[in-house]
């Protein structure tokens, strides 16, 4: 089963032309990762950095804007990795109205995992590859 | 010569990794289209706003992150046109690193002229467009 | 039974300090006055701004932080109105820890209801006043 | 001379009533925090965290927003220390609008010295409060 997380469209999210201010949607994926971290590789994103030193930093990223959020939306992000490599992994997020349904945005981010004393790229752990792995499934 | 903007690294734009969060990346290429509307399309992306009722919301983004900015970094954000459509503009955006100059992440984003009261996508005005060609020159 | 709304502390809230970003915390004081015109007042803030054309900015801000929120606490914000005026109300919001009850921050905003389109002051309607009284029951 | 620092309202910082959010003006606060430290007390609020280990959280605000900012508008905010204690000093904040002069927004702020290693009050090191002091004369 797809990973997802329901997320409401803020007041403070919105800019003056009334639509969900776009840095704002990439805001609202790093949410979903962090849940996912929690629902699926049993650990928070919180302790992942506090007890492992580890973070997953966003090295490129891949987005589509198909149709702009307004307030009021409430928005369902779904997640799942497409790709695992030594270091680094490929989330898939789309980005649901949940009013009607439609798929108004989407990215491809890769993440990578970093060791966040030295700042350097470390392998993945094979618990969270594991996890990872099956999110796709 | 290319257009550009310097952007100082604040406190709140970073993270608990301390690192750029990256979706303040973003907002550091909004901020660069806004003064480049300013600068080379004689308005202010307020008075487009105001008084022609248009917007260039990003519908689609590829960018990367070779490395992250810290706090006390500064940055230089400099953007240019590589391709204009009928409602459409493609922006490059690159950020570098003044301290060292070294280029640490890079954006195109496509923009669609949009009217903000029909929220419908309209041809880029003449005067623009031609900004937008001579932006790359 | 007062008003309350909880809210998880996102990555992106917290700042190199490894605290959340105190004006992050006006911005769940602002959630929590949103769900509120959900919960007491029978209409969504977005609707109030967009069937209506009111909105209720804050004039004025006495606010206390006892301990920060870091990375990982879920807070739950209690909001009431303590005293209604002609055209303005005082909400008492209070920041709680999940994890340990403690109350760390607090806060008193004047808001005003203005009209969206003259941006002058108006009447509080008589519906919403009953709410914000009731509220503090 | 009073220490005033530059800012310019940016589209992201808007809400869609069309007025600055006002977590948004903590933010410039902030950032005029950030700014006195370079211009005045010889070291900057990165360096200050990073070889100090010291930060300056807010402990109490007391503010008033006379009116909104709106976007395109350009704010100068001005900052000095109004008195100075053991391990705390309180800073009062004002925000003009450049176009006419007007100020928009004030605010008093209690700031205290912070260990950021035990996040620990510590007294306000005599070369800063050197600094303080002279803000207000």
């Amino acid at each position: 089963m797809p990973f997802s997380v329901r997320i409401k469209v803020r007041f403070g999210d919105v800019d003056p032309a009334g639509l969900v201010y776009y840095p704002r949607v990439f805001h609202y994926y790093h949410i979903a990762l962090e849940e996912f971290f929690a629902a699926r590789c049993g650990i928070s994103y919180r302790d992942l950095m506090a007890e492992e030193r580890i973070g997953f930093p966003t090295v490129n990223v891949r987005a589509e804007f198909y149709a702009p959020f307004v307030y009021g939306d409430e928005v369902e992000i779904e997640a799942f990795v497409s790709q695992v490599g030594q270091s680094s992994a490929t989330f898939e997020y789309s980005a649901r109205r949940v009013s009607d349904n439609m798929i108004c945005a989407s990215s491809t981010n890769v993440h990578v995992a970093m060791n966040l004393d030295t700042r350097r790229s470390v392998p993945i752990p094979d618990k969270y590859r594991r996890a990872f792995t099956d999110s796709a499934a």
